[in-house]
């Protein structure tokens, strides 16, 4: 098989964990770029990840003929402008979540990539690819819960990082909690219950960091989907799980359910001392995930490899996105937004 | 200590448990009257727990003075008229939920209940007795999970059930999901937060069983209730549950949380086989609640018999009669009541 | 039914369980005597429980006409002689464990109960009735994990005990380790394997508090036990568990295993802290097997009722106390004891 | 960092388990060659992983200049051998367990290997690399549960895989059930313990396929250890889990205890059916130690490239033959070992 060569747009947090499993764990990759507009950052792909081809402008990066392959991280605000370029280059793309932060941006992207049938383009979802979720996904389609109607979810940031978030300025910037959170489950939901959102109601609060609301967002969410052929979605997102990160999500079929981390435990050992039988949880996106995001780069290079499309296509963004939208005005008005 | 000496009003399964519990394992009880217009229900308490005082009336029950205190176990349309029945004979009474089926006789039994200070009541929500609950009713007064903000709760009734159910004729009578299910979790969310509800949102969905829509109700059925202090309850309730009985919920406040039973286990033993690791669960309510309905039965003779208040007063049934049917509206609107 | 009227000899903490339940929670029984030569647990008996008639001489009780059985929770060095009166007076039997402290004593029982097959009688090793371990048993006989061929246990006292118990002077007259922790464990072997042992090897450990060994005793015990058909047991017993009482037991089958209790969880309710989750454990014997100590008695009263004799008989007393005695002996020279 | 360039010996299971972790995953690592007497094999080498040098021969492959480090996984008869060569041509090398299945030949290697302090050598007892195993390890380092004195340890084969591994004639040269499967549990109870056994007790038994005592094994097999410092291990190893691999840790001390994997969950996915609630389980041992496999052999490159030695030595490769002998014997005797 052909070795993918990679450049990376963005390495931030989940931009280097993108950048050193390219670097180093995806069969048939190479990671041979990166880009950023911090300085250090391109130093950290040099020396740590032996990247040789360094830009400060995504244009660039793009022309360079060696590149097959550009993986997105960047902020999402970029990501349309991004995937156009990369198109025009002729570069597959893997993008990470959001698609974009607007509908029109979407269905923009949504008409390029149409264009490009040659490129293979993913978005990051990555729960999909999470062994649990994959597995969860398998058995229904084996049958295992007859036919899911209902879809509840769960996630919840850590509230050891709600300080650090209120002051880094991410939250105005952030689209609001259901677009930064919530998206991941309403693709989830959309996934399971192969539909279409119809409605959508929602409420929030605030009530341990007063800051959230200062910033325009809710610390906490709560919404329910319905959706076109009759299924459920329920969910509740937030910042505030003090015992970790926690990600949950049930599927509830006709015939038996499949839940999925009710205790996000780090890993399979438990200590028993004088609280009781204590399971201590995982932290972090990145320690929750570290699999899934490795299995998705990994999917992504087979599919550039076989010039196969992945399940997860650029419409899966602009649904995530534009649901995400619907259900933070939901959120904001206290009514039944209907799409 | 006296003993209470109990007539028991209503012998199908619940009033059964009720019965055994007064006759053999209840300190301080004597089970020593039985009304039914059921002959055979008659024949078994003078029979199977020794009752000497069998009735097809139930004034007739109250005009024995020897009874102290009355248990009402009988279909809910007769809730009303016993319990005014028995206030008017000085009996304490001890009324299985809901306490009325319409917001003008809850209140026309409130206004009875209090012209009778000298007569115990308490309403059957026996949840709150369950020793998981009533340890995380405790541990949340200590402070354990600080400020409680949000209730999510489950119960689902078990699949196996539901054919019996459906041609029982129990359905059309029941009052709805809401009401039948939905009841007990409205009590335990205004109990958690120790609030009242604002507003209700709710879906539902008939999936498994068209019958049940047939018959006017629900299968399943999802909703959100605001509370006045900002908190927020989501719940699912349903007639499916392929594992069994599921009652479920969690509580979670500003420094944790607590779930109770997200695997509804019948003992504390796991078989491990050719299929994986499997907790067999509790197919019914009686299974489930065996020691709960048997703690709040204590507490009722205790309560007389040092002639205290218990901890559920006759309001606690108007608020849950009166939420559950603004959700059952909200169910079959499908748009927001506000209360 | 004709109602057993019970006289209970010892007052201590296990025979305040068994009293308290024979007053009030066990169908069919009547507590009408008490025995101890405690004035103040005659008292108790008297104003918390109701009893008539007390004694501070055995004999005395069993010549009360009016009753039919008793429950001896004495001391272990009195059970021999207190059976043997109880029997010449025709009193049923329930009678604690251990049957007694020596093989000879035991023997000696055997002969008199054999002697007087009119009278039931019944040892107390509650585990076999405690819910989970009954349905274990039932889903062996049932094949469920095909041919029990290992047997594995834990029973570890709280180390919040542990210091009482050394100060209390109950460790040099306990029997050692194997006879007062032990038993339990052999019971359920011989029980689930259904055979006896053919040998033993133990060894031990005092590493937390040294007073273990300046009394005589062990603070950890570990044995393994062959069976005459070749199944094997394999077990630890010890007194200081930091997170509660912990009882474990799991059946190993050609087809499967049966695990109960790994998580010795004091309900069903979960907290999640900023520690993880955690599930807090039960403290003592008391909670742990209430239900089953609540069991045993309504099995030995139907017995008694019934005329029919329980599964446990005076010979699996035997069995316990000689096979315990052989494992502390195993313990204490450190080699194999064939028997 | 330099890039470790590698040579495997042996491409079977565990083979190629690693060398699939050697050419695609392992930081700083790059797979050169391999060796084998199946031609097969090396057909996939070349194929699958792009392996540019191939040999049937191991002293030839040692004479490739280009090869910093070689990684062992031949049959346990050929590493005392393969070592050497390997030493002699100044070769790191990555060892799979057993070091060798006699105490002469560790005895030698271990001379061999202190020879050439120049080389790396590393011993492929993965569990300690296993997430959950080195976070308690890392937590016992803490002093989250005090002291430890005892290591309750279980290993069992899937039944599953009984028939083939009787069938292919790997038992009668595996070395015993001791070494095959008790050497893990003994490199664990070592580490844990931090001490060397001072004796051993041993049993077994043969019951579902009578295959097993004909070629010479045991089906199951239950051990006791004693350590100097008055530790103790109690282990259970076997052929026939129904459920799955079973590998399950459990380590105690005197302020808490650690357990590893009393369920040997596939995911974190929990599945509800009309069973009960379900968990699947891992079916193999590359299954259950995938990351274990990889992070042994990241710890072994970053050695090689930091010029560090690892935590496990060469002597806790004697260590482990040398009480996996002894406990052969113990269970072949029925006697105690002492070492």
């Amino acid at each position: 098989m052909k070795k993918i060569k990679v450049g990376i747009a963005g390495l931030g947090r989940l931009g280097r964990t993108h950048a050193q499993n390219l670097a180093f764990s995806i069969p048939g990759a190479e990671l041979v770029a990166a880009c950023s507009v911090v300085a250090e950052e391109l130093e950290y792909a040099k020396k740590e990840l032996g990247v040789a081809n360094t830009y400060d402008d995504f244009g660039q990066m793009c022309c360079n003929p060696e590149i097959d392959a550009v993986a997105i991280v960047s902020p999402s605000a970029f990501h349309a402008e991004q995937i156009k370029a990369a198109l025009k280059a002729g570069k597959h793309i893997f993008c990470e979540k959001p698609l974009a932060v607007s509908e029109e941006e979407c269905i923009a992207i949504e008409e390029e990539v149409a264009k490009h049938p040659e490129c293979i383009f993913m978005l990051g979802f990555m729960r999909r690819y999470d062994p649990s979720y994959a597995y969860a996904k398998k058995k229904i389609k084996e049958g295992a819960i007859g036919k899911p109607y209902l879809v509840k979810a769960t996630g919840i940031d850590p509230d050891a990082a709600a300080e650090q978030l209120l002051s880094s300025g991410f939250i105005p910037n952030s689209g609001g909690i259901m677009l930064d959170m919530g998206s991941h489950d309403i693709d989830l939901m959309r996934w399971f219950l192969e539909d279409e959102v119809a409605s959508i109601y929602a409420v929030g609060s605030v009530v341990k960091y007063p800051e959230f609301a200062k910033q325009g967002d809710m610390e906490t969410a709560c919404a329910t989907f319905t959706f076109r052929g009759g299924g459920i979605g329920q969910f509740h997102v937030g910042r505030i799980s003090c015992h970790g990160y926690h990600i949950e999500t049930e599927i509830i079929g006709t015939e038996g359910s499949i839940r999925i981390s009710p205790v996000p435990e780090k890993n399979l050992a438990m200590i028993y001392n004088h609280t009781g039988a204590v399971k201590e949880c995982v932290g972090s996106f990145p320690e929750r995930f570290a699999v899934a995001y490795a299995e998705e780069m990994k999917e992504f290079i087979k599919c550039v490899q076989e010039g196969r499309k992945p399940d997860i296509d650029v419409h899966d963004g602009t649904a995530a996105t534009v649901v995400s939208a619907a259900a933070q005005k939901a959120l904001e008005t206290g009514e039944i937004v209907r799409l």
